[in-house]
């Protein structure tokens, strides 16, 4: 629904209690204040006892979850709730099973072990307000019946000894003594219910839909893919249903595949994360033209195909529906790419091809060749990411360029390609560096930055930045594998050239401690783990190739091995927990980045960190409440929250075979 | 925007300040937290001053408004603000000029003095967050440019000097002087701002645009009528430019012509009034169809098209456009009416026709024949009022049959008239007393009550009640004048016959003190005004009619004359700052029915009270936060806030010349 952070109404889970038919134990979900009908009635007059029911929160040691990528299932005390939502790899619309990959739905089952009770007892399962209007009222079909907000959300049963309601308190919806008020279309709860006999385990399955049937984007106009198949509510519960079975089948199925070798730790990470990315995800098509737009918002922000997460998420989306990489970088390629100059001090000297650093926002497509988010004169956030996203938009090119079946996109693309690589050269110097010297003119005098964008200069300035210089080299190192594909020999040696230069680059950085500095020049006294995450591209697309074995490269992974040795120790880049520090002096720490890195460090330097996975598994749970978040300052969510970027996790399903080379020189300590 | 009170977002009204161009004053309309954008920075760091701008407060004294009915105009010290907001008769379909009526659009005028000034000034109009979602976007046209909130909220200006933009903080917007910046999309902050040279008055204006586009409801689903004429925010704005000439004469032309012959007080209140209405109303086209669907929404509850509503907002619509009575007429008649039979004891009688208390909530049409409202087993607040609710839609149905042109209508509602003539009687004992006597069977053993449902048993319960005598007296009347234009002679003597009984049951009620009772059976000690509601509608439809004169009529005016005189007196149906009070033991008391009320007491009892008027204008000052509302108790609105209701005061404006017959017998006090 588009939300940036969980929906955060209550939720009515709970059942009559053991002990009494007055009380209600419920989940400690629910603002008790929600109920009431004071707003109707101004002055006090006896109309007899309005809330015959008692509510008692259950306490959390009588609450568990097992949470799994595609399965999540609570149990309080005497009931249990599982939801089931798969993830199947998302066909394309004309293949086989496209329509049922994107149900807008999440099923669940209720299980109510009654058997330590000789009285039959009711569960309930609803919802409380959760947009300004309350807009309730009931649904039902031939098999069904439920309850609905408005024409976006529903909750329905097709099981026998259920009933549903809405009024001002769940008072009227679970005494269904008076079956026809349950029909009411005021107040702010909503709830499915079902009794269960005596002594006797109840069962239930509910489907939750969601739906927008219009138009629900501006800059271009676009609907959800979805509403082509299922064009109301109705549909999606009827749809529900009939997939009930299939889909629980295939969330057990998927679940532990998913998490495959991961500890308990990093399953569980994962499974936040994957969750976090679905609920970050739409499948538009253009109103104008039909064509599918495929659109990952940014978490908390909204920003539409930030192009720097997808960089980050591309390895999870080209494992299952490599499609959807096509369709953003299309997006990028036509929409919002852009030609720049660039800044040479007082003057401004021939740039190239960049991308913008979103699509819009919150669901606002912003005009071609501008984001929603970058602005001139700034020298930190909110600038301009144009080399950032240059070499983002060339490395994801790359991964998909690998993948079987989209060897025809990649000659299409070729114009673009030679672009990229003519736009990368020009922003480095006349004598060559292969790394970006220069500013867009688009920064109107400030400077670009990276997508480190609230992190401080260790990581955050464009210009002179190791990180974006290793993943400048893996652009490179791109290009000449996809040039060299598109039948460009000759460009394709310009590329490999560049590379080779990129490593010097890099190389002659080193300082005396045997660290690396996290800007080129050396003039930030920071230390950094992303000097090596340019390293991910090439390892992911070609961890065997002669790379490894080029110039200085050897050298170049020694030196990096080196610096993980000493930086990833106490006080330097590791938290007092163990978790990883991006940045030595920042207390800013990106989870998908650390994913991404420790993926790295075990491939290529055979490093693995239990204890890290353990701390950062308990910064997510303290900073629970928004499911995946990505910016942890000292171990809590503080950014990025509610972030689709932590797929980049399913990397460590991947096992490269990479080895290591010899140095021809052994190892340099400056 | 179908919300139930104020949007309550920041509004962002001001000027650079006379003595600093670092200060900016504003309207104290908006939220000094909003500004910033925290959430991306999650660590300080060096950056600059964010904010270069301070805001101060316009101080309460330097703000003055002139409110009428079409023309809001606000003066900030050197800063007016005016809103144009004609409501003309709202024409039909295919009459000129309905396009023009239904556009969803407010115009506007800034008027900057910068006389005093020798510098060039900015001023700034604009608006924060108003939903979950920012959802802020730059829009424009070839002679305007603007702000949008996505596809449903917009302001734009054509005016020379002027410009727009978003960000998280207005400094951006009000300093243009990166003219690329103003187009951002992130942020809460929205606004047109324009810069008026040293020693000049500058001008400009500015439309503010509603819409949205598609399917709006459930139930019936149903689009806005207006999205056919102007299928995007961008046609709102182009019509809002295109009509503002014609717009602001007619305003400045209709504003005292809806107000002409009232107190200062009364003008005040009806501007009020006026404005809450309309806030209120939506004309919508079924997708099904295409026909048109009148809804008035109930303020702050947003029941659809409430009819007890309707039985007083009667005469303001029949005034202007009594086609879209006919519409609501036809509602009830087609989808929301229903038969019911009748609780006797333990057992159940035959009923017949009654309408459902509303069409629903929220935009959710509710299920045919029933109301989103109306529950079974209470003898309060939310049980059904089916009686009062045929009632009115007899009274309502006779106030257009005498409206020209609406006769062929009423020939073919002759079958619901009579069915509705049956329905009366059959709730009447079988020894007639032309009053309700019995409950609907849809209590489920509950007992109906009335419109007045927060109120205490004085006005709220409906078998027995005087006020609801008084209108079926009032239905009867109309029903024997409505049947015998359809040629039902035997039926019409039948219905006359009901309401001379009903006038002797009531004249039989009168107690020893000479005034008349709550309920008539006299069982309940309270004095209520609104005895003598129900001759609103004899009043209105032919007031020199011969009804006057019948058999205890005469007599029966007399006591309510002289009941008037008895309670209208402090400590009993006066509060202590001389409003008045509906009934002596409920401090809650309605406007509009106090408007309706006070009509009928200067038409046909002679009497008018300007210190009533003067309390009632301060009622709603107090609660002017809601614009008009009906429910005050003591002096403050605590129910039925920003509401349709108070338009009832344009009977002000009629003057009937009813001339008070003269009693057979004198005046009997009992």
């Amino acid at each position: 629904m588009e939300l940036g952070g969980p929906a955060n109404q209550s939720l009515f889970i709970g059942f009559e209690s053991r002990d009494s038919q007055n009380v209600y134990r419920l989940a400690p979900f629910y603002e008790a204040s929600e109920a009431g009908a004071q707003d109707f009635e101004v002055e006090e007059h006896a109309q007899g006892p309005r809330n015959p029911f008692q509510y008692q929160g259950i306490a959390e040691g009588e609450i568990s979850r097992d949470l799994q990528p595609n399965v999540d299932r609570w149990t309080f005390d005497e009931l249990a709730v599982t939801l089931y939502a798969p993830t199947p790899a998302l066909p394309q619309p004309d293949e086989p099973g496209f329509a049922e990959a994107i149900l807008p739905a999440v099923t669940l089952e209720i299980e109510f072990d009654n058997r330590g009770c000789d009285r039959e007892r009711t569960w309930v399962f609803g919802f409380g307000q959760y947009l300004p209007q309350a807009l309730l009222r009931p649904i039902e079909g031939d098999m069904w019946r439920g309850v609905a907000h408005g024409q976006n959300l529903a909750l329905a049963t097709d099981s026998p000894g259920t009933w549903s309601g809405t009024w001002f308190t769940l008072d009227e919806i679970v005494d269904p003594t008076r079956g026809t008020n349950l029909d009411g279309m005021l107040g702010n709860c909503a709830a499915v219910a079902g009794s269960v006999p005596a002594g006797e385990v109840g069962r239930a399955r509910l489907v939750m839909a969601f739906h927008r049937a219009d138009t629900v984007t501006t800059g271009i106009a676009a609907r959800y893919a979805y509403a082509r198949h299922y064009p109301d509510l109705e549909s999606v519960i009827e749809a529900g249903f009939r997939q009930f079975n299939q889909r629980k089948a295939l969330a057990l199925d998927l679940s532990p595949k998913l998490v495959e070798g991961f500890s308990e730790d990093q399953a569980w990470m994962a499974a936040q994360a994957i969750r976090s990315y679905y609920g970050s995800t739409e499948l538009l098509e253009a109103v104008e033209d039909g064509r599918l737009l495929w659109v990952v918002n940014e978490g908390e922000y909204r920003m539409m195909n930030t192009l720097d997460l997808q960089a980050d998420m591309v390895f999870w989306e080209l494992e299952r529906n490599p499609w959807v990489v096509q369709n953003v970088l299309d997006q990028f390629a036509d929409r919002y790419s852009y030609r720049d100059e660039l800044q040479d001090g007082e003057g401004l000297r021939p740039g190239g091809i960049s991308f913008a650093h979103d699509m819009g926002v919150m669901n606002q497509f912003s005009p071609p060749g501008r984001s929603s988010y970058e602005r001139a004169g700034l020298t930190g956030c909110f600038s301009y990411m144009t080399a950032e996203q240059l070499v983002n938009w060339t490395c994801v090119a790359w991964m998909l360029s690998v993948t079987p079946g989209y060897e025809d996109w990649l000659q299409r693309r070729r114009p673009i390609l030679l672009e990229c690589l003519e736009s990368l050269i020009r922003r480095d110097l006349d004598e060559r560096t292969g790394t970006i010297q220069f500013d867009s003119s688009r920064c109107e005098g400030g400077e670009e930055i990276t997508t480190y964008d609230s992190l401080d200069a260790s990581l955050g300035a464009a210009r002179g930045s190791t990180y974006l210089a290793g993943k400048t080299w893996a652009a490179y190192l791109g290009l000449e594998q996809m040039l060299t594909q598109c039948g460009e020999p000759e460009k394709a040696a310009v590329a490999r050239e560049q590379a080779d230069r990129a490593v010097q680059t890099l190389l002659s950085s080193r300082l005396p401690d045997g660290t690396l500095p996290a800007v080129l020049d050396g003039r930030v006294d920071s230390k950094i783990i992303p000097v090596i995450e340019g390293l991910g591209f090439p390892l992911y697309a070609d961890p065997g190739g002669d790379w490894r074995t080029r110039p200085g490269v050897p050298e170049w992974l020694q030196a990096m091995k080196h610096h993980l040795d000493l930086v990833l120790r106490p006080g330097v880049c590791l938290f007092e927990d163990g978790g990883w520090k991006l940045s030595s002096t920042s207390n800013n720490s990106w989870l998908s980045k650390i994913y991404l890195c420790q993926w790295i460090a075990r491939e290529i330097f055979g490093r693995t960190d239990a204890q890290a996975d353990k701390a950062h598994r308990e910064w997510l749970e303290r900073s629970g409440y928004f499911a995946w978040s990505d910016q942890m300052v000292s171990g809590e969510a503080k950014g990025s929250k509610y972030y689709p970027r932590g797929v980049t996790c399913s990397l460590w399903r991947r096992q490269t075979g990479f080895v290591m080379p010899t140095p021809v020189g052994g190892i340099m300590n400056g």
